[in-house]
């Protein structure tokens, strides 16, 4: 059993920087969710938009997250970000993330997810749920 | 010895949410850094941008930083943040924020960040320094 | 008949800022964002949550905006946005926004929006719509 | 004479998008911004960092821009941004931006824009400078 990885070179832009010139830790986060996504696109062949529609899904908000930032990274800069699925229980899962740079790992994150879909007896509200069979399966295939 | 605190109240905007119509948790990073900021602020009695001038700092990045989110928040809420200073070392600090939702603890967060200067050496790069004396002293004073 | 006109305060952050020190321009948009819907708040006595639902709404996305900068701002300034309707259409409108730093003009900016609802032939459409009647006349009413 | 021209293609993430689902309009000055620099770094083969370095300029913030939303994209979209030059004063410069999806003009833009250099009488305040020689003689240049 092997779990899904996925790799993606982002650009730090201006606007990704604040007045020290670094990248505004917060804008790393971001990053790190399209990662995720990335890697779920990945496995399942379809964008987050088809397979959220697929499979009836809100989307898989965060319910913890963890972040060391070691070395800092400037407008310009191009990040590798390897992203790596560490645990996958019944409705939530667990990603790890390590962003390197000139490869030196520049930021590593954990994070803590769970698949929701609304809530059938409050549309206001959304309410965790199994992640579906078929995204299990994908998300255990070793790459081809 | 006290430590610090601070609160402040953070009304969420239709542009801080996601198509699940919440937060996008990357955006609390940007509020909680924000709410670092006040405390300073509040501490020192100038902005982040009077006291960096004055002790020749470039500023506080983060070290690390983890974040637990227990009840979501839409645009409309209004967020009350709590931060206090948890840890005061020589060069570096620790703070705490609660973001509570009507009373409940919506998000918590800690986070380590370092006090840093412009390199003597090398004006590209950052480097640790201890915090000054005055900044640390007004960190440990009871607010009046 | 006169427009509804609104007027709030918004603190310059240290993560709203670029590598030159100033507002990241792009940032003054989501400013720009959110006081037009202070303004209709202000207007309805409801969060913009409340009033999408009770209007079965949802939203006012952009059809055509202009800005001037003037003067830059960084963090630690406070600019005051006093935000305006110029001009009520039967499903678009148009909005001004100048917002001000120690009293001198630093951002000007129109906005053209439009009403839309969910397309009842295509829910993954939006579609214009009237404005709500209950709406125009509140934002044609003198604030009391 | 021709202007430099540029063209890259920009995944929308479900992090740019807003509770309608679909991009949060400040999103795409980001985008825009993001692309004029492209523009530069392709004119002069160097990253940002390395040519504000190198020519001793702080940037070329915004002085007016305008666009208008015609199709509104979501997450998953792949757009094409072009971007061409279409001014070159001697120390401003007009650039247009069109984004398109699956071929269909979806936003466009227009910007002017100033470059400048740290004020050598207040190092607190920028200023603006003619456009240095090398690069207008880059932007005026036909790609290879």
């Amino acid at each position: 059993m092997a779990y899904m990885m996925n790799a993606r070179t982002v650009k730090i832009e201006w606007g990704d920087c604040d007045p020290a010139g670094i990248v505004f830790y917060p804008r790393y986060f971001a990053m790190f969710d399209a990662s995720t996504t990335a890697l779920f696109e990945h496995a399942l062949g379809m964008t987050k938009y088809q397979f959220l529609k697929r499979y009836e899904a809100i989307g898989y908000p965060m319910l913890e997250t963890a972040a060391r930032f070691l070395i800092p990274a400037r407008f310009g800069d191009s990040l590798v970000i390897h992203t790596a699925l560490s645990n996958l229980g019944r409705s939530s899962f667990e990603v790890t993330h390590r962003a390197t740079k000139d490869g030196a790992l520049a930021v590593e994150c954990t994070e803590k997810r769970v698949w929701v879909i609304r809530d059938p007896d409050d549309a206001e509200r959304i309410k965790s749920q199994p992640i579906p069979e078929e995204i299990v399966s994908r998300l255990l295939s070793e790459p081809g």
